[in-house]
């Protein structure tokens, strides 16, 4: 093959999430076919989030400034505090522009079988907010998983003598979705917690 | 969102041959994860490719010198010619291992539909190879799309005074394919082609 370069530079995008050596290879032809511009404009962009970004030192977060410009907002509501997994459930989140409170990144949920316990999380911190920061309601905004249920049930009873309102977010089918494709679980979800109009 | 940086990462990204703005996010989160050893690593590797690769001036391939390393070669059939439609396609061939002769690569196929002419391909430095190298075969190693025949057609007429042995690759049934998952021109063209056994 054309040298160990571009071999190497196919390995490391390989292992990128959902990618494989196929679709790696043709990303590379594809930076390769206007190597002049694409490659120093990808080598800027990456330079600059390598210089600039860091973890909000509060919530976890990825910004330019700690803590992050979120945290630091004097318009968001303080007291309303949004528990997520990921980073990419916060972006979810505020790509809706519906929220206005503050967030939390977990940065994962317990898991028994990948050996998740509470240390590997961000939950120590999360107490230490709840303690310090005039929260009224956490919203666990955790995946509807079985992890997702138990990290859930986890938090709101490590939270029951602080007085705090907990919820989490309501379940059953989504906009738009049809019955038709809903899985069996969903479904009976959808039929326990019917509501009446 | 967590500043302009990660966003024009992002939309770089998702620019990329079967990505999108979703899985261009995972992947930047990916990164970011590891921020410390997996940027850098990835920069290097860019800028290692971008500092080393050449197109070589002969065949089209990319190498770290030119005449690439398969045109230099002193071992390979020199008589021997395959013709590719793009680099992926000689990757494809260096895999198998199994082809010892040189190749050209045409950069695409003739197309009516998206206005692709024989000046937009690499058609005269093929004609100027066939006048000046030692080339008794032409391996037509083209797409077998309409457009791809249409090539393949377009280069044997063009060749056809030249005294020169043209052959493309044979069509039909892969390896390992099912006839129920096959398409009816495939199906069609496997049982015309028929070989008696």
């Amino acid at each position: 093959m054309s040298g160990q370069y571009i071999e190497d530079l196919i390995k490391i995008i390989a292992k990128f999430p959902s990618l494989g050596t196929r679709s790696a290879r043709r990303i590379v032809l594809y930076l390769l076919k206007k190597k002049e511009t694409q490659i120093p404009q990808l080598i800027k962009a990456l330079q600059d989030v390598y210089d600039n970004i860091k973890v909000c030192e509060i919530c976890g977060n990825y910004d330019t400034q700690t803590p992050c410009s979120i945290c630091s907002s004097t318009t968001r509501e303080n007291n309303l505090l949004c528990v997520v997994q990921d980073i990419s459930d916060l972006w979810a989140l505020e790509r809706g522009g519906l929220y206005k409170g503050k967030y939390h990144i977990l940065g994962g949920v317990l898991s028994a079988i990948e050996g998740v316990t509470p240390e590997d999380l961000n939950m120590e911190k999360l107490i230490q907010r709840i303690d310090t920061e005039e929260i009224t309601e956490i919203i666990l905004a955790l995946p509807a998983t079985v992890d997702g249920q138990i990290t859930m049930h986890y938090i709101s009873s490590m939270l029951k003598d602080k007085g705090i309102k907990v919820s989490t977010l309501s379940q059953g089918i989504p906009v738009g979705g049809e019955l038709d494709y809903m899985d069996d679980g969903t479904i009976k979800l959808a039929l326990d917690l019917r509501k009446q109009i």
